[in-house]
């Protein structure tokens, strides 16, 4: 009766519109990847990212430094990218070694390049409502999946559960540019489940599984779950999807937001190209 | 029985603040205004801010163009402050003349010069919870208003009446990283008092008189208002503050936030001139 809110779909429609906009650049888009060090998890989304990154038709590469690799190495690094003619975009993949400030090499890409949008420059610009922002992965996907699924938003009422920089934040500001009017609730948000139960539109991007309880969602609303927290070997969301999709639209985990964020990195890369001089 | 949430005196301690800081630095820190034109709301607002500034030890100058200044012109005059080593801080007053792109000017200026606080690159920092921000005045008016008059805020329910890029966004950026569940209303919420009477904070910053009315306001909340319409030649407020200061304590207009503003530019000027090389 309620919607599934799958990502698949939305991301392979963000694909293949990505590869008609590199057509039409007449030059293949360029992508490097910094990985520092050899954690699994992050050599893993590294593979997938240069994979789906080379089937969408953009020349992408790997940039690997050792796990005991100093900071000034990793920011001569992206100094040399930001100055690279070839690479149209890159993204440091997180997490550094502890030895590495995240912030001081976040902050040191040009952000004309930060096709992760992570950089303070593009929050501002997101924030400020400019064009030229590079917008950030996940909630650029949240806002494709409300789109691609019907949601409403203008008037709504969305609640976002998370105030990260790189999800929370941007996301409530996204969702306030299409005219949502937005909560952002956190970990210090008292009486959480008075304000998810007015919620036309709940984002859940905690990080703390099974917090979204049937019983704190409105019935009918769109429910996107951002939680992705590893529980004994399998990845798990946010909300108790089983009971939560028997009265509201409700994305799953994982086969909801995940698949977008390639689709969009990939679509950044595009979008850093054209804008090139 | 409740507050009147005056500006008087936090605006002065802020101000006090500011000298002390201006003594600590061994020299003189320099501010200019940049005026277009010859509105006069503008050149009395300019003059009380360099007036203010120069008795607070601040070398503040005004850098006049005419109305029909070009906008390459301003934004040479902005370059050239930029560079000048005698000026640690600037501001372009607003409005500026329509031939003349206000967003080009302003995010033409050096980000650590901009004692306003209103450009995409502060705006970004602030939401990312940079430690070298400079914060915009009003925004930070009502944080300094909150916190002088005792207003708690961890956990609490704060509503942000406006999303303009330079009061209500980065108000709801500073008390979210207050610890405030946050929600943003605008002209497109619907049901508007439902959230405004849940709000134990409530910002009304929409530029529409008597918005607020007391039926829309939690009884024993802090309601601080930012509206300033001119009525009739009377600037007036979004709240009904005479009913509404029965059942909640309340800034009045004039007199509430507006005194804290030419405090905090000057606050700003020490701040950026604190923090050059």
């Amino acid at each position: 009766m309620y919607k599934t809110l799958t990502g698949r779909e939305p991301a392979e429609a963000i694909l293949s519109d990505a590869k008609r906009r590199a057509q039409a650049l007449g030059r293949s888009a360029g992508l490097a990847i910094v990985l520092v060090g050899s954690d699994p998890a992050s050599e893993l989304y590294v593979k997938k990212k240069l994979e789906k990154a080379a089937s969408a038709g953009v020349n992408a590469r790997l940039e690997k430094l050792p796990e005991t690799a100093t900071e000034s190495e990793v920011l001569r690094l992206v100094k040399s990218l930001n100055r690279d003619t070839s690479i149209d975009g890159f993204i440091v993949q997180a997490p550094l070694p502890k030895q590495i400030d995240p912030i001081r090499v976040l902050e040191a890409i040009e952000p004309g390049k930060d096709v992760d949008g992570w950089t303070s420059a593009n929050l501002g610009k997101l924030a400020a409502g400019m064009a030229d922002a590079l917008l950030p992965a996940t909630p650029l996907g949240v806002m494709k999946m409300l789109e691609f699924h019907g949601a409403e938003l203008r008037g709504k009422h969305a609640v976002v559960i998370g105030r990260s920089n790189v999800v929370g934040k941007p996301l409530a500001l996204l969702l306030l540019a299409k005219d949502a009017t937005v909560t952002i609730c956190h970990s210090k948000t008292q009486n959480l489940a008075q304000h998810t139960k007015s919620a036309d539109i709940l984002i859940a991007a905690a990080g703390v599984p099974n917090l979204v309880k049937a019983d704190m969602v409105k019935s009918g609303a769109f429910v996107i779950d951002v939680g992705t927290t590893r529980v004994g070997g399998k990845t798990q969301g946010d909300v108790d999807f089983p009971a939560v999709i028997k009265k509201a639209n409700c994305s799953p985990v994982p086969g909801g937001v995940g698949p977008l964020t390639v689709a969009i990195l990939i679509s950044n890369v595009i979008e850093a190209a054209s804008r090139r001089p």
